[in-house]
């Protein structure tokens, strides 16, 4: 014999799949103690028999229900049916997950033409007893029988126009009779048959109708949309009524049992006191706060605050729980993982680690990515953000949220920064020129570029929020721009979120946040068992100060050239790069590198001695070179060259794909004395700050794009060159290491061969990623969408690490590496190392840290102990 | 004791490390019987222990040169110093390797005051004698004391002023005889010494000065030059002097055992009756062809004949041959490999092979790759080519050498042509556009991109002469171009040798061809031994049947592209880009189907029922796209769209890094009726020529740039879709299959999912490498050329597969292919695959195909069938 029904006191939290998520809780309370209304679970297991077989309740089901009735009947002194205390029940699905669209609820099931009188005097309110039941009636025959509830409706809307009144709680016990009346009218008129007087056919009925209801098209569509298996079934929870609405010392409500907004400990909610649970929704009434219920009934209050806490400590986790007080008598109808904003998550997990609920293991696995990305970062306020809807979205390239007025050039963003404006940046997609225009603006967003783009890297270093690839946006023009039919127009005020990736028409009020996270706390606790450290993407002393605030143990990448961008020195680099001879870049390079030491002396006095890895220049010179004509005239005039010498030396430098041109230490190849000027810029900040501070500085000096061995060993030697005559004149020695970027396939063949001339590898894991997929990460949103659509791409190669491909070529270069030097340091510095889909697969590489842009440093910190804790 | 003299008796031509080239084939010769003029070689050592010692001949030296000495006269019956019958010798210098710029000759050494009296006696000939004497003290004074010739020829051209003579051979006894005294005058006051009329003397210090100038400024930059090491040394011959002017009995002359410039059998050469060898030389008298000696000195000419034979015989190599005859008597003088040219080098060899000289495996492994191209193309006229001096140079992109009136456009070089010019056409870069002007041309010269640009792969395919990547050409507008101050015009004249890479300006006459090679021997020759067989790249049926004339089993890659570069075609495809809709690409793809069927029927018929692959479409779809907006308003015109539809859609089309962009299979996950069209018309093609022929076709289908199998699985699905349908509509069975080029790194990494789904794989190393090595084709020149100086890279990774990187990738894919399904055909249709440096690496990949342009099959085969034998 199948067993079919469980009795709440027979069941455990463990049986969600067999008992729903709903069942499994009154039957963990039940076994709890707690005062849970008595009942019994019709499993998943015996719905989906009956859907496959016929939509059949078989007897052996109809006989364990029964004998189920029996015993609940025995427990409570209610029978079905018995004219002096009759049993009313609520019958409710309850499937493994969650899931609206399904039949919920029908309550006072039991009621009929003669125990409708048994009620009204055991309640000595006939019009609460006719009240209920008409909902009987109404929510039958809508749920169970499926017809209209419009039908129902009307009849009570003709009533009160009859009578001229405007609320429901305005009828008498006689409108509801007639109400019960015409009722039974519209039964036997729809269905050709009376409204089922016998309760335990009204219960089959119920139950069968649950079970029909899990293969509605709501339920399946939305199944559909979250994955969620067609073969898990749902429960039949049929449970004694208990009503609020018993007078005074009755009421019903609803409670977290912390702050579900902030995370604060203590109940949070509300109730009605002579109500019950529909009242509360249908806000005829205004809650009082649960704090009131202490004076009320101090009594119930705190019973059910002990109750609160014991669910708590017992789940492990925040509880939201349905309560009814039933003359005086509590009853817990409901209790489940209350949902929270990311903030209270946090801030619940934490105190739950010092209230000793859980461990420092359970607090570190069950904080989520997302909570930690929300809490570092401004968001809208979620209800707010209900009522707007998105007209635009693309890539969530930088999390937070902003409001501002759009502005199509750097230029004019600056100018309305200064008006005192807040500013959002439209591009079609940024270039290093436009980083000032970045950093005055709101958010940033691109028409174009993916998650490794220039505006999505710099936005997110900067902790500025970002969207970028909006494939649907065109900007048109210098103060115009398009999505669809719809136009942005300088000046609109647009809301951007870059969590989400959507954007808005006007402005959507911010999220309140009147308590911030313990990030150092966590920080103390994650440290304690990550494995790989983490390191800071920054180069500005203010990215520094953040990344360090954030959490990282150093700098693992400082991108030199990001300090030419700036109007004044990228004159001078201009003229670098249009030298006609060594001796005039010699000539520009003893200036730029005062330039250059003035700003490693920032960078090493920001990062106070902790390990600072400086990146030699990388992109394609003519990233730094004039656009179009104008641009030429200009940069020749102000350099005294003629626009011919100008535009032929920037037509020469144009490159078909920059990605793959005369890049990083190709550079180095080509013209040792810049990367030898980069380097003693780099040894003689570090010996000064050295002297003039109680830390030392022992620089890690980077070379980008090796490929071969023999090429890295060339540039090192003429690096070490000019660090050799620096130290030399400041008389000082010098702890320095140099390592390589290794972000081209060939290098990880090769990497043995090149560790036998680098102190460290960092891997771009950028660059790898564009070149083991060959796929541009500039042309790639397009691309990327379509392969994620077509379900080619689990996720976008440039958030989370692509192990079979990039992951190989790095498990290569390590080996190849650690083969010659069995202590090579390696590190990782692009965007994917950081996204926690990749940590786990980073974390058994055995590197030793990871380099990120210093927002999302927390995020790693925690994926890298959740992984330790894994192995 | 050390060993530091060897008689010829003693040495063979093994020992050239030893005696140098020139005293090992002295000896083989002795060895052999030959009539070589009896002497004995100074060791290599010796020279060496001479220069690490002091520069001083240690006694043992000159004891075993003196034991030497003595076995010569027992031989000879001469002695150094004797009066009656005095030995006169010949001392040269001769290393491992010829070596120009060394100390060469000294003659006659041996006269002095009292011989050249005999010498006068036993000649019967007192000018003879004297001017005999006067040489040996003007060699002597130049070469091993280092006197100035100048100050000796000018005291000859004194005398016959004051005579008022204009020749040498004017010149009597007696003035020899002044001459002579002259001549020892210049010694004393030069040297403040005599002339050494001690024979003895006068071998050692000629001995010492061959010893020294291996060490001369010209001598070392040879070497350095020609990568000769600086510790092999030169070996010294000493050697009994033979007369070829001792009467009309008497003569000298050089022959070839074969004809040098074309190959054919029988001696080749000349000769001087009563003469030495500097009279042919001098060119006072002109030489006889060696056949008339047969009527002159019959029996000397057969045995110099059957000599020759002999040699070739021996030495399995035409040989070069210095002779005298001294009174009847023939002497072999030297003999070495002959120079030829490369149409004779391969005649020679088939010659050699079907006489019997060599067998099958030595005439494989002797023919050289440089000689094999050179024969399949044309090439200047070797002497014209040396008065000419090249004013700019480049990458050798396509051999041959071609004349031609430079035009800088494409229709400029399609107008001059059908005006009946031959036209060099000279560009920045071409692009597919230019596919017709190239057609039409002579030769292609670019100034940018590499040995995989366009220009060079297309003028490859078509085996047109070109030379790119000229850094030093500026291309200025349409109608113009300069190098340095030197300006190529509209018509300029240029001479263009793409086998060296050098341009002329003007016409340089071509070599005159009078032979052919017997290409199909060779082939057969080949295939016997070749593991691996070569398919042409090509798709038009002018090219597929080059690629079968020149050897090749099949297709390996037909690029369906290439089809719609054609005017009338380019504005159908232009549509298809820019259609709105699928039902417009729809459309205009039911014609394109028309247009490609036909095409590939052409192809299958050209390819006559051989293997045929054909990739679908594979650029980035902008490359299609007009250029700037003329072209956009142009088409827009002609397709009756607006300005700004034509304009905004090629803008969003465009790519920063379009080799990593929106490229093959990626077309086809967004497209897929593009791809389901070109596999229904290559499918239709197939099933109709089947039909109509006596030969079966069955294509493969060559899916580009996989990076999934998951994507592969897709895209082959769509197409498999298509060709289902195309079958049951012409009622037609037919074997087909579906593989996908590996050119991606991922795909090596996943190429066991991959090979899953795929019937073949086809290397494409032209992308492998640009994303291996990080290193666009088109922007590669500047830095490969950098990285080639640097002795970064020992070759072009485009032209010479990288195993390191690329080479480790494919071994990864075949593994991983191979791991699937052994039996995976594999092939490789990038151009570094022909590349003879390439091909022993590939012989152990045991692939089974490469694929290469036409004109470079034979090499290829060439190469593999070496490859295999070295195995």
């Amino acid at each position: 014999m199948n067993r079919w029904v469980y009795l709440f006191s027979e069941g455990s939290k463990e049986q969600k799949d067999l008992l729903g998520g709903k069942g499994a809780n009154l039957a963990e309370m039940t076994k709890l103690g707690l005062p849970v209304p008595t009942g019994f679970t019709v499993t998943t297991e015996a719905c989906l028999y009956y859907l496959n077989h016929g939509n059949q309740l078989i007897d052996e089901m109809k006989d364990q229900v029964m004998a189920a009735v029996e015993k609940l009947s025995a427990k409570t002194g209610k029978k079905f049916g018995d004219l002096d205390n009759p049993l009313l029940v609520s019958v409710r699905s309850g499937s493994k997950f969650s899931m609206p669209g399904m039949m919920d609820t029908v309550l006072n099931l039991g009621l009929n033409d003669q125990t409708v009188a048994a009620l009204a005097e055991n309640s000595q309110n006939e019009r609460f007893a006719y009240d209920c039941y008409r909902r009987l009636l109404q929510m039958f025959g809508n749920v169970v029988m499926g017809m209209d509830n419009n039908d129902f409706e009307n009849r009570i809307t003709a009533l009160k126009k009859v009578n001229n009144l405007s609320f429901d709680n305005e009828l008498t016990a006689d409108h509801w009779k007639q109400i019960v009346s015409e009722y039974k009218e519209i039964y036997r008129k729809k269905l050709q048959r009376e409204f089922p007087q016998d309760p335990i056919e009204q219960l089959y009925l119920a139950i069968e109708a649950v079970f029909g209801s899990w293969n509605n098209q709501r339920a399946k569509t939305y199944r559909r949309l979250h994955d969620i298996s067609d073969d898990l079934g749902t429960a039949v929870n049929i449970q004694e009524m208990v009503f609020g609405n018993f007078g005074e010392s009755s009421g019903t409500g609803v409670v977290f049992s912390r702050n579900p907004s902030l995370g604060d400990p203590g109940l949070f909610g509300e109730y009605l006191i002579n109500a019950q649970g529909e009242d509360v929704v249908a806000g005829v009434r205004t809650p009082k706060p649960i704090q009131v219920l202490a004076d009320e009934l101090p009594e119930q209050y705190q019973q059910l605050k002990t109750i609160c806490e014991n669910l708590e400590k017992h789940y492990h986790d925040m509880q939201d729980v349905e309560f009814t007080i039933e003359r005086e008598k509590l009853f817990i109808l409901q209790t489940r993982s209350g949902k929270r904003t990311s903030k209270a998550a946090l801030t619940i997990l934490l105190d739950f680690y010092k209230e000793g609920i859980i461990d420092e293991k359970e607090l570190i696995n069950r904080i989520e990515a997302k909570d930690l990305e929300a809490a570092l970062h401004p968001n809208f306020d979620e209800k707010e953000l209900k009522l707007h809807e998105s007209f635009l979205s693309g890539l969530a390239a930088s999390p937070g949220a902003a409001t501002g007025a759009a502005y199509f050039t750097a230029e004019a963003a600056t100018e309305a920064k200064a008006r005192g404006e807040r500013v959002v940046l439209v591009r079609e997609e940024t270039s290093p020129e436009d980083i000032e225009g970045i950093a005055v603006s709101e958010a940033v967003i691109t028409s174009r570029g993916g998650m490794t783009s220039h505006a999505a890297v710099v936005a997110r270093g900067m902790g500025i929020c970002s969207v970028v690839g909006c494939e649907r946006l065109t900007v048109l023009e210098e103060n115009k721009a398009t999505v669809g039919d719809k136009v942005i127009e300088e000046g609109t005020i647009l809301s951007v979120d870059g969590t989400t990736g959507k954007i808005y028409f006007g402005e959507i009020p911010m999220e309140e946040v009147t308590n911030t996270v313990a990030l150092d706390e966590l920080h103390v606790i994650w440290d304690r068992h990550a494995q790989i450290k983490v390191r800071a993407n920054a180069e500005t002393p203010n990215d520094i100060e953040t990344g360090m605030a954030l959490g990282a143990v150093g700098i693992g990448l400082a991108r030199t050239e990001h300090m030419f961008f700036e109007k004044s020195r990228l004159l001078q680099f201009r003229q670098l790069i249009l030298a006609d001879s060594l001796d005039e870049r010699l000539e520009v390079l003893k200036d730029l590198k005062e330039v250059q030491k003035q700003d490693f002396k920032f960078m090493y006095e920001a990062a106070q001695g902790k390990a600072t890895t400086i990146r030699l220049l990388d992109p394609p010179l003519h990233e730094f070179l004039p656009k179009g004509a104008d641009e030429c005239r200009e940069v020749a005039k102000e350099l005294g060259k003629t626009f011919n010498e100008v535009k032929r030396k920037t037509d020469n430098l144009a490159e078909v794909n920059p990605m793959l041109g005369f890049r990083g230490l190709r550079l180095g190849v080509a013209y040792p004395e810049i990367y030898q000027m980069q380097a003693e810029a780099i040894i003689e900040a570090a010996c000064e700050v050295t002297k003039e501070n109680d830390f030392t500085i022992q620089p890690e000096i980077m070379i980008p794009f090796t490929i071969d061995a023999q090429e890295f060993a060339r540039v090192r030697a003429s690096i070490e060159e000019a660090i050799q005559k620096s130290l030399k004149e400041h008389e000082q020695a010098l702890d320095y290491q140099i390592g390589t970027m290794i972000e081209i396939p060939r290098a990880c063949f090769v990497a043995a061969e090149i560790a036998k001339h680098a102190d460290f590898f960092s891997f771009g894991t950028n660059d790898l990623t564009q070149m083991a997929l060959g796929l541009s990460r500039d042309d790639s949103p397009r691309i990327i969408n379509q392969y994620l659509e077509a379900g080619i791409f689990a996720d976008d190669p440039f958030q989370v690490l692509d192990e079979a491909g990039v992951g190989a070529l790095m498990k290569l270069a390590i080996e190849g590496g650690r083969s010659v030097n069995p202590k090579l340091k390696i590190g990782i510095c692009g965007e994917a190392a950081a996204h926690p889909k990749s940590i786990a697969f980073l974390n058994n590489l055995a590197i030793d840290y990871i380099s990120c842009s210093p927002f999302r440093i927390p995020q790693a910190k925690m994926t890298l102990a959740q992984a330790a804790l894994k192995k």
